[in-house]
């Protein structure tokens, strides 16, 4: 294993050592792990936190910040956080406008955060939780039931801290989260694996010319493996998937504030169609070159506009990562004016920065 | 090999199709190649202008914008752009305040700037080249006689990009740019080669435990091979070397832009002392994922504090790279106020990006 670390124990403490002496515009917490905005705790705005297993850096403490989320909590490598992480980071951060919970939907992450939600809600704070669930490559994997969170949670994570900054109250933030995760789908494929510094190893085995489609961002298996194809041709199978995904269906389980408990809710996303502008979202894996994105880009685009579909928006480079993992995926989010204006809305994070 | 791309010959181009389609704020021709400031031809502004092989996205179209460069030539892959892209560049975005050419100290890339610049002057508009060498790792390699251009760049020219922005003369943009060098030293590693697509295979073999310490942003060889070891000591090994380099002495040759010839100066780098501000920059060589890099920059702050030097900005990420080549380099940029004010400064590139 190749890997620029010291002992396999300590490498997500020295790494959260590293951003607090980077980021002194972060309050970063090593036990429990947790990164907040350093103007926390915050009065009048709802707290945006999300979490997640380690390794899909910049994601998500590094879009911790005004704007975006109000913390983060990180895990072991592909690893969820604890419910004490999620618990701590959102006392610390949080005012009486609340907490909203984004959570990807793998069933650790599912688990922790509810945990989390409760023990939120004990303290009286107003609290919601919204799951995302975007990559139509397949329903169910090692990590997760059901489609599994990955990329449209960068989209949602900015769009859903603006509306945050902005003032919207936590009933507004949640319906803007479910309504991101209803625009918003993804498809990834890996060229190599990425190896856990705790296991090793690499995850998985490729060939020499062998790709995987439909690759989760831990390492996950996708739908087939395949020799290695064009860009172009690779472009267009992941996009098609996704813009010819239809009205998904399927149940999802939320904490109902009011009466402080969990409901279930039928969910139905909107399909995609001519004269929808997007958010469009080329995501490197990790180890994958940005120049080779932009080719992926070039054939995106060529692809909507013979659907009828315009890119407003873009974003290109690698946000949400699988360690050193070479591939890419892309996330197309239905983007309307609500969702172009949260998206130029200034944020300052270490990892996206407009406007401030 | 495995790569995101379509035929070999048509990497570059698509490429740059991409970053058009992506970037309608930038003007980016395809014959010859090149990527402009879409507001070109700039008035009353010096257009700060750099180039040189690509592969090391997004340096240097992804700096391309208000306040870093006014334009960028890329070659194919680590190869030297050509005269005539530069000299066109400059036609299409200079204005009466002229040219400033930052170049990277390689062999072909000097060659062809500075036939450039004897067109330009040809066309009556005043132009200054100033050459970047600021690797500590070796004075000599196959691409460079003279210590090689690297991180130290990408700090320049957003320095420079700003000083330009802020309405310095041509001169004193040149007299930054040199001031910018003198300060800047770089050092890299490398863990993995990377492969050049038109070549097929990795440009050098690295064992499954060695790494290559001094690597040039080519994979040009370094200083020696060894086991990988811890990165706390990896940083030790490069900082060290960056901070005991003392008064690097050599003669640069520059066009004397009154007389209309080439002349040749002494340039004596300043050692860093304690008391120093510095900007730190924590580069990935493109495959290594952000997570490390903070591991890099927590002992690089430790370091730096031992010796009384502090850390006044950073910019921590995939900067220079060499396509998927995993591995990183420290540069380490000595920052009086001047410098600092200039890298706060707005700027607005794809690749970098804050202010606005």
């Amino acid at each position: 294993m190749k890997k620029l670390i010291n002992a396999v124990e300590n490498v997500i403490l020295e790494q959260l050592q590293g951003m607090a002496l980077a980021h002194p515009e972060l309050k970063v917490s090593l036990e429990p792990k947790y990164i907040i905005r350093a103007d926390a705790p915050l009065t009048d705005k709802v707290a945006v936190i999300s979490g997640g297993g380690s390794g899909h850096e910049p994601m998500h403490g590094g879009f911790v910040g005004p704007g975006m989320l109000a913390a983060a909590c990180p895990g072991e490598v592909f690893t969820s956080p604890t419910p004490d992480q999620m618990y701590e980071a959102a006392k610390a951060v949080a005012g009486a406008a609340g907490v909203l919970f984004i959570i990807k939907n793998y069933t650790g992450d599912v688990l922790n955060f509810e945990m989390a939600a409760e023990l939120v809600h004990g303290d009286g704070t107003p609290v919601q939780t919204v799951l995302v669930d975007d990559d139509v490559a397949v329903k169910n994997s090692l990590y997760t039931a059901g489609r599994r969170g990955v990329g449209t949670t960068v989209i949602l994570e900015k769009i859903v801290g603006a509306a945050a900054e902005a003032g919207y109250d936590l009933d507004r933030c949640a319906e803007l989260a479910r309504k991101v995760n209803r625009y918003g789908r993804s498809m990834g494929m890996a060229l190599t694996s990425c190896t856990v510094p705790a296991a090793g190893k690499p995850t998985f085995e490729l060939g020499a010319d062998e790709v995987e489609i439909g690759i989760g961002i831990h390492g996950e298996p996708g739908q087939y493996r395949e020799t290695l194809r064009p860009v172009d041709d690779l472009t267009t199978t992941l996009a098609t998937e996704i813009l010819d995904d239809l009205a998904y269906s399927r149940v999802l389980r939320e904490w109902d504030r009011v009466n402080g408990a969990w409901v279930e809710r039928e969910e139905v996303d909107e399909p995609f169609a001519a004269g929808d502008q997007v958010i469009a979202f080329v995501n490197s894996m990790g180890g994958t070159p940005l120049s080779e994105l932009y080719s992926v880009y070039r054939k995106l685009t060529e692809i909507c506009t013979a659907r009828g579909i315009t890119i407003a928006r873009n974003l290109i480079g690698p946000y949400i990562t699988s360690l050193e993992m070479q591939g890419f995926s892309i996330t197309l989010v239905k983007a309307d004016a609500e969702i172009l204006s949260l998206w130029d809305a200034p944020v300052k994070t270490p990892g996206l920065r407009w406007g401030v």
